[in-house]
């Protein structure tokens, strides 16, 4: 499986961090993400500190990273871009 | 100092994980709590994983945890008690 640039793989995750320049970007990110996980009921790790935003896409079912987590770090991908 | 219930000291930090009904739910408070971060400029490490979210308040330029994380800390409990 091929990981994405920006990515890494990291215990048995997809992980990204990006650094927002405030705390109210990286808020707004957060919520970005929460909105396109719940419709498309597959819903990542978040970790939040201050202006950076960490991201662990996996499968618990699968017990590791699917195509799925492939696709939905893609899609954050845009997210992040749209900032 | 005198650790308040539901929270534990951990790695220098005022730590309390809380579980919601939904994932919405969790976004919503995280939310609740960014704003009064915001507001407060002090800013906690926040963590979202489906229906559990755990804070994280501390003072990096004190080392460690100060009244200030205690009072932000015991707001925080007045947050999930609203929800």
């Amino acid at each position: 499986m091929e990981i994405m640039s920006d990515w890494i793989e990291s215990g048995g995750a997809l992980e990204r961090t990006v650094e927002f320049p405030s705390f109210m970007d990286a808020v707004s990110f957060v919520n970005r993400v929460a909105e396109l996980a719940e419709q498309e009921n597959h819903h990542p790790d978040i970790a939040l500190s201050y202006r950076k935003v960490t991201l662990r896409w996996t499968t618990h079912s699968a017990g590791g990273i699917t195509d799925r987590d492939q696709e939905l770090a893609r899609r954050t991908d845009a997210l992040v871009e749209a900032s």
